[in-house]
């Protein structure tokens, strides 16, 4: 099973494609898409949907799994990801993926098997599961390629996470 | 020259197109995109992205104004209705316009000429200016014309309102 794990996010959305079979996993490629804030904002959509596509198109994952956001405070700022999220989740129902979304909280579980990790630990997790000999760069690629573990770590439950 | 005016929404998205030439206003087309909430999201943003794009196609406008949001508390909104209006502005870039944004004030201020209209004063005004026998409903259609018209009424400053 190859799944897309996305981490969404205007500046920086990343992605991570991996691998999976009879518990072992296989890292395929990850990476980040960027977009300079001095961008407008329609060109910035534009080049992480056009680039999504092509991601989606060259490696044909059989899930995407994005990452669900909160925010404490900050309306402009989830304004603003949203946007970036929806072109996210707009490319792979264009691609006709099943789409599936996990909370910080449950990428943990997922990945580390304890809601209450912290990050280094879910890096370091992500490291060893895919064989790497270093965590990948940005944190934004970790966390895609986390939630894509977490998405295969979900077993016969992925129907409860399928995106409403 | 031809404008499209967007109200941006996932349960409804208001859309309105007008001509204007020489200070006169020709509604051409206008209605509203709804998905209802029982639609899986990416199906709904797939709807709204596929919707606008005929529109854009059919009617060709020279410019594209969207309302710019404001959310005073409920981030979880703010999230949603940021990946609907990412959708449309994904939409009018890829078809290659250009994209404008007013807040709620200056709408106000671009349709009646006063900032502190009330809503009521709004809709007279676009259907006073567009020679409608009623108010168009829901108010997200007589929104999406009001913000078409504030940009036909924006004259030399439209690039202040260019989207960044």
């Amino acid at each position: 099973m190859i799944i897309l794990g996305i981490d969404p996010g205007l500046a920086i959305m990343g992605y991570g494609i991996i691998h999976y079979e009879g518990n072992r996993f296989r890292p395929i490629d990850y990476g980040a898409i960027t977009t300079p804030s001095t961008m407008p904002t329609p060109i910035r959509l534009k080049k992480i949907y056009e680039d999504l596509n092509k991601i989606m198109i060259k490696h044909n994952p059989d899930a995407v799994a994005i990452e669900e956001l909160f925010f404490n405070t900050n309306v402009k700022t989830a304004l603003l990801v949203g946007h970036a999220r929806g072109v996210a989740v707009l490319s792979a129902a264009n691609n006709d993926k099943e789409i599936f979304e996990y909370t910080p909280l449950q990428v943990k579980q997922g990945v580390v098997g304890y809601g209450r990790a912290d990050k280094g630990q879910v890096q370091q997790m992500v490291k060893t599961l895919l064989n790497l000999s270093t965590v990948p760069k940005p944190d934004d690629v970790a966390d895609a390629l986390a939630v894509a573990i977490c998405h295969a770590h979900s077993g016969n439950f992925k129907d409860m996470f399928k995106i409403k």
